[in-house]
């Protein structure tokens, strides 16, 4: 986000960190304003809320994602794309152990009762979900199997940071990403 | 948990649910108290701090998931009970939309940053695993294979609780099962 004034990146930049590894629901303001080493008054100048830190923390995350993509469409085939997905599971193993899906575990402490964030929780999957989408069409999938393809992909994939978190071992995101790696072969 | 006292049953059904609703870290003694309609005084009686609540829910929750085992493993055929598995997650679907998973939320919350509770979080997830092993071994799978296609099933699973949350939409699990249906066939 080049635009973005660079104390207010400095900030996401410590909350997203932050509440990666505590929660949202146990990061303050305050110690946004530590962890940046900023005062407090200058967080609350560009985050009135801590709603506003969760928006600005998920606008991140869908650049991210955004970049992402950028990056695997150049590979040949939609194959090789969706495995370079996979793959991203593969180096962020040791932290998803330790603290789940930077993405997952956001947006499911958001969506929790469908609270007054669940909307801007629920647009990182919807990215997931219409690119994979979207490479499963370019395989040749009918337009509801590749739905069906995409959905079945991010949920194993969210589920095994899940998982990973659950038994604090990184190894189990290892082997689904083998087992998915065999089932995108034949698919 | 038939010798539980009334009152500590009553205070750790309140509390699941509550904490099912709001999440762990949003949910005071002083709410279960409320929630359970008995004084504050009793809640210290039965639980020292919210750890020991979230403790009991752990419990209960691996109480059920042994209940339900015992009556799937009633159903003649491997594939018949891990098919009976994927439709308590049909069942399901409309509070998994709202909330999640009961376990996964809840083991998520306790595993982030691998903190105190983290060990036991990760029981009801070594049952679901374990279990979904044996099934796989009875229908003929290798060691190795019958842990993969476990790890598998379950972050399926997993996933499309949190997807289904994030989006709000009870229609992914039925898709999702749907295609776990098909893939339990063919497996």
């Amino acid at each position: 986000m080049p635009e973005m004034p660079d104390k207010k990146a400095r900030l996401t930049d410590a909350a997203a960190d932050l509440i990666y590894r505590k929660g949202f629901a146990h990061t303050t303001l305050a110690d946004i304003a530590a962890a940046a080493k900023v005062a407090l008054g200058s967080v609350y100048y560009y985050f009135k809320s801590r709603n506003d830190v969760a928006r600005a923390i998920l606008e991140r995350r869908q650049f991210e994602i955004e970049q992402l993509f950028e990056k695997i469409d150049r590979l040949q085939t939609p194959r090789e794309r969706l495995r370079a997905l996979v793959e991203v599971w593969i180096e962020t193993r040791d932290n998803d152990a330790r603290y789940g899906c930077p993405i997952g575990s956001l947006c499911h402490e958001l969506a929790k009762g469908r609270g007054p964030l669940s909307g801007e929780a629920a647009e990182p999957f919807k990215m997931l979900l219409g690119w994979c989408e979207v490479q499963f069409r370019l395989l040749g999938k009918p337009d509801q199997e590749a739905v069906a393809l995409g959905l079945h992909l991010v949920a194993a994939l969210q589920g095994i940071s899940l998982i990973a978190n659950a038994l604090g071992d990184p190894d189990t995101i290892l082997a689904e990403a083998a087992y998915l790696g065999d089932w995108l072969r034949d698919v």
